[in-house]
């Protein structure tokens, strides 16, 4: 379980590792192979950065007595191309990668900075976040589970990916190949786009009145919590991959102005396109992978009511388990005015009566499960 | 706790109800008010309806022996003035309420089926969900806690709108007052503008590639959980506050237009107006009110690595509990391709540090608490 993270992953078969740029990601990935005893070397433009993460236990600093195996391009994506000229040209490891989370632009400074096919360099997105703390919020853990795109090109060698990917996979991590220009696509679709619409959503509640905004429930909680993002950050990542988000954002402009015209008494389209609408709606929220990259399970949400007091929910959950069922969800809903709370167990819905009957037989007040349905 | 809700709340001064209208709000009404030991007289169009409500204890069949203090008229909107009409001329009850979506044009209906004022009727919307399960799905707990909109016009009794307040609060919810257009403005914010972002966004998923989905994350599963709703019931909602909806989705587009100009390195805008529009989206997302109507608890997430067992989450919020910390929300991130995930727990900031020692000292990995960053 916890604090042998290790004994879950292979055996890592990399000889040593350069990290060059010891921000969050890059003294996350030296705390995760320093932990399987891969000899991992630390360098920073700022030599203070470098020292914090070596005194985090992170690896050893100065260059390696002799090139690694890899060299992880911790570095802010404007300064990749002009890292992997110098760490190439002091033959500080033998293939390279970088961390940025749009790839395409990287992929063509790398290659037009050199001049050359780039044979020992590939693309890499850790799809891990918390990119701006620093060494101190690193964690060896931080990449259990989540996938960590790399992007080879044409010139990238099978030396190079096999290299990176053992890479990822000492991380914990799990790595997904695609073309550079289809990740940026695929995370203007299912980061970058989201993003846009959470923040449109919740710009319209800025200036809304204070009993307008009592009325909010989990739906609009649920759509706006990516609002949160910093709008410096996002600037930069939604500029970057301008051409792909604005794609994306083209297509919801054109079924928003659907949605308008049936909402117009006057406009030309029938209810009928929204309703369409509103299906395609279902059937993209239902392919949308659940736990573990499996199909989505169609989970049945078990609605509880709870008091708002401390151990009731551990002792919910402790009742649960006992029962013997997996819940593989926990949904908080949050009561207005009332020491109360409605928590919803996501269970597999063959499971979801006998945990209920065995929930009501330790006194809970368990309502009946029921599909997604507007307040 | 639970099966105790009644101590809860103030003592019931109603004297008797008639519910007309036996599906799960009507039903879940008329069972609460039973539980304190109000009479209830019930009535559905479909007498089975009403026959398998009172058999769940929800109340008597047939009229009330003299007329009641309130009539709640749980049937759908296009038969509520009818119903009202019917409900008075028989002498059902002294005053009248509604439990429709949407407001405005009920009022309108009333007023106009009647052709005169009316006194002795307020509307409603208890913002409780499900509405269509029928009686079978009906809880005395449905409304504990929520907000339950009345809508008084300037015809409205004071004497009205103090019995149907009572009955909101027998019901265990919290009674809000605000004008039918006011409440239809409110809902097309808060509700059903979001549930339209939702479905455009989960409608770009329809037709994507199967490994771009494998990337998607939690920002995306929030965005769009409501894309799972009914077609059909949010159809009949969208069309019946067109007006309203439209407004907000107006706006949405002029500052969805805004985002791709600043997309497009020919348009006009500059990368100000997207850090602009993301500003007023942190805005706007810190004003939704937290739990019990309060101002948004800025709450820590504090990342615990588990697997993926049963008994795992429970063990993990029984040690939460034993460290005496209260848990405010918990959110499960799925793992992909591994036995692991994370769960985030949301504790007041001042009780991160003393939690995330009290788990490691218990052997659990704890990542660093920290604001939601993207991917």
């Amino acid at each position: 379980m916890t604090g042998d993270d290790g004994r879950l992953r292979p055996a890592a078969s990399l000889e040593s590792v350069a990290v060059v740029g010891t921000g969050l990601i890059g003294t996350s990935v030296a705390l995760a192979l320093t932990a399987l005893g891969v000899p991992v070397f630390l360098s920073d433009a700022d030599p203070e950065q470098a020292r914090v993460a070596a005194s985090l236990g992170a690896g050893h600093l100065g260059p390696p007595p002799r090139p690694c195996e890899v060299a992880v391009l911790a570095v802010p994506p404007a300064h990749i191309a002009v890292a992997y000229e110098q760490a190439k040209r002091s033959r500080l490891a033998l293939t390279f990668t970088d961390v940025a989370s749009v790839k395409s632009n990287v992929l063509l400074e790398v290659q037009s900075h050199l001049a050359q096919d780039v044979e020992d360099f590939v693309g890499g997105h850790p799809m891990a976040g918390r990119e701006r703390s620093g060494p101190r919020a690193a964690r060896a853990d931080l990449f259990l589970g989540r996938p960590w795109v790399l992007t080879p090109s044409a010139a990238t060698s099978p030396r190079t990916l096999a290299a990176v990917r053992g890479l990822v996979r000492a991380c914990g991590a799990v790595p997904v190949e695609m073309p550079a220009r289809a990740h940026d696509q695929a995370v203007a679709l299912v980061s970058h786009a989201p993003q846009v619409l959470a923040s449109l959503m919740a710009a319209r509640l800025a200036g809304a009145d204070e009993p307008v905004l009592r009325l909010s429930g989990q739906g609009v909680r649920d759509v706006t919590r990516l609002a949160a993002s910093d709008p410096q950050l996002w600037r930069d990542i939604l500029t970057t991959n301008a051409d792909a988000v604005a794609a994306v954002l083209r297509e919801v402009r054109a079924d928003l102005d659907t949605v308008l015209d049936a909402l117009d008494p006057a406009g030309g389209s029938s209810d009928r396109a929204l309703v369409a609408l509103l299906e395609q709606g279902n059937r993209g929220r239902r392919r949308i992978p659940g736990k573990h990259g499996s199909a989505p399970a169609l989970y049945a949400f078990l609605p509880v009511v709870v008091t708002d007091r401390p151990r009731e929910l551990a002792r919910l959950l402790a009742d649960a388990a006992d029962s013997g069922v997996n819940v593989e969800d926990v949904r908080i809903e949050h009561a207005q005015g009332q020491p109360l709370g409605l928590v919803e167990l996501a269970v597999l819905p063959d499971a979801a009566p006998q945990l209920s009957q065995e929930l009501v037989r330790r006194g809970w007040s368990v309502q009946e499960p029921d599909p997604l349905q507007p307040d």
